[in-house]
């Protein structure tokens, strides 16, 4: 099984300026092509730090990818790095000013003077074309390794590994390793664990792992084999083994959102929607609205934050707010209610709680949260107390969740036959 | 100056099914406390590769902070690692396995069997309590270095590193180190790095480096020194000279959002605010009631997505969607000034555009965006053309950030003196 490692380079990633999201990427794109990521490190930007490393990673053999340091400014030292692990000196490469002063012009600029910087590579090292950018890539032998060297901003690295690296790739492995992912929302990782039971064994093909992220359960399964057919076999009967135990807790695979499986869930159906939104602020809509082509079937949302554009814009009785406060179970209702009235969808969705940190009270405690769900049935309510140790972002993420899981079920229940 | 490394296990990380957002936080929270981290590593759970990587990270001596692989199911290896590093057995703690049933009966459950695993610690090593999950955190020295685990989940991880590491870590410092970060907007890395020119020298002291994340560009300041009042004073004088040269592209400092920095601006000067989104679909409400306190300047927001919602809401006239399309300046003017005498507040924000996959033309291609500003003395339209290389969602983001960034500046003229 062929094997990568990764390397990122960057003083903004070691002090947590920015969080390190090419790793992730990087790490699915090796899967595809049938590499198992063994490792995945990341330095400063210090020339002996970023050498070292190098030649470090590239003494297991296989691959290794290296993003970021490649800029126009000083603290850009990857190719510095590089050459100390090569043993070789950085040499200029006139053909490459070229290409990177053709860049500038395109744009309708002078080229800056820093940006010579870009063209100097390490001695026997190839240069990778870089369509979206001014910094080449670099691909050399070090050790028993392939490295290839690309920049660390995302959609440049992306494009360079898509249309460089993986045709270089694609001729190495020998067995494959394949993946697949199962998305749940409900459950927490222990409950999920009982229920799976024996296929979570250690050393079973395929390994089967639970990870959870901002309540979203990934069970992750991996098939090793000597060809992609077999692989995927053995993928399909364990995730048919784990939905069967899971049930309704899952909602996709891959990347899958729960915003994704309710577009398909809508799509199928053919229903509509519209949304007002109190604590969720927008977010519901952003996420209904995140799924391309969903102007099919969202077609408006409030946010309605304060009381007054509560009774404004959607109707909702100022006697109901004053009574039972703008956190609600009678409030939410109203507004989904008046919502789908007022857009003349088939279904509504409704927001109301306590997002925090302040606003809390020990009646409405920060997380309680009123989700309503309207329909030509009329309107339902849930109450959901989230943990009082969620932040305010959490608490907005988990109540467009928790609105986003129910649509869901609700719709499922629609499109399957009685 | 003392120094940090991190690992974290989990094959969802190396696999790329999840980011790893515990490494910046930590990286951060470390500098805090005057700690440079030198590396971060990530592995998956393999008990080998977990026990190889902390002996080799503990081997440069210092801490060292594991995150993952604590959880009560079969993959999680961190335990077995940790002992293999230590070169000690791992042995049952029957008070732990008390406190897990604890925290299950606090939440009227039974314990499951798994959980039991979480128990076992390797012989010599000491308990860290988690007063928000079942996993308790490891304190043991191996090599030379003292070495923290905690659980992989983020909140449990927070909470466990400010509570139990840090009293541990804060007498350990000799010099100190101290960063600083300024947030800029609406220009890209060589022409700041231009502007910087000889503040960005390397080995300077403060060290200055560029990072651009999604269009946001952070200049970090890095100052070493003895004293903490000397390592800020070196850091304000820097600050300043880099906000000389950057002028108003810095919209704010730390990890300051462009939303922050307009809600600063709209708590001075009382002003409110209301918008209507149609290819944001929700994400400019979204990111300005990110921000806590934003029920006092942010009244309501429309999203507006289909035509017909654009004129029954909001009034649009059915003839100019017609005659301009729903993608237009005039669209996007309409749609602010009504939005704005509709909420009734002092300023409205409006964006219509194509955030793509598809839907785009050679007259009106994927990334054209309208953004239209409405306050008392009429409104203004901008058209951007953001490049055809980006993603959906970065077309939606973007967006969002010209018209929060066009917002700011207006509310700069505003506050400051004539």
């Amino acid at each position: 099984m062929p094997s990568a490692n990764i390397l990122n380079v960057g003083t903004e990633l070691t002090s947590g300026i920015t969080a390190d999201t090419n790793a992730a990427w990087l790490a699915r794109a090796l899967g595809e092509v049938g590499y198992v990521v063994g490792e995945i490190a990341v330095v400063p930007d210090d020339a002996r730090a970023v050498g070292g490393e190098i030649a470090r990673l590239a003494s297991s053999g296989g691959v290794l990818i290296v993003t970021g340091g490649l800029g126009p400014t000083p603290d850009d030292v990857t190719r510095d790095g590089l050459a100390d692990a090569m043993g070789v000196p950085l040499e200029r490469r006139d053909e490459l000013i070229e290409t990177i002063r053709t860049f500038f012009d395109s744009r309708g600029r002078a080229m800056p003077a820093s940006n010579e910087l870009q063209a100097m590579l390490p001695i026997g090292a190839e240069a990778i074309a870089n369509p979206r950018g001014t910094a080449p890539g670099i691909v050399a032998r070090v050790g028993g390794a392939d490295v290839f060297v690309l920049p660390g901003v995302p959609d440049e690295m992306k494009a360079m590994f898509q249309t460089a690296v993986v045709p270089r790739l694609a001729s190495a492995g020998a067995g494959v390793v394949r993946w697949r992912s199962l998305r749940c929302f409900g459950a927490g990782e222990s409950d999920m664990g009982e229920r799976l039971g024996e296929l979570m064994a250690r050393g079973r093909n395929p390994l089967v792992g639970i990870t959870a992220d901002e309540a979203v359960m990934t069970v992750r399964i991996r098939a090793t084999a000597a060809t992609t057919t077999e692989a995927d076999f053995l993928l399909g009967a364990s995730a048919d083994a784990v939905r069967a135990r899971l049930g309704p807790w899952v909602f996709g695979e891959g990347l899958d959102t729960l915003a994704d499986a309710v577009a398909r869930l809508l799509t199928q159906t053919g229903l509509s929607i519209s949304v007002a939104e109190s604590c969720t602020g927008g977010l519901l809509a952003t996420r209904l609205t995140d799924v391309p082509g969903s102007s099919v079937y969202f077609r408006q949302g409030f946010v309605t934050y304060s009381n007054e554009s509560k009774e404004s814009v959607l109707g909702v009785p100022a006697k109901l707010i004053a009574e039972h406060g703008a956190v609600s179970g009678s409030v939410a209702e109203a507004m989904a209610v008046r919502c789908r009235e007022i857009a003349a969808t088939d279904i509504a969705l409704a927001t109301t709680g306590i997002a925090g940190p302040s606003g809390g009270s020990a009646a409405k405690p920060i997380g309680l949260v009123y989700v309503a769900l309207a329909d030509a049935g009329g309107a339902t309510v849930r109450e959901t107390r989230l943990g009082a140790h969620l932040l305010r972002d959490q608490v907005r993420d988990r109540s467009v969740k928790v609105a986003l899981d129910w649509l869901r079920r609700t719709l499922m229940k629609r499109s399957s036959p009685e």
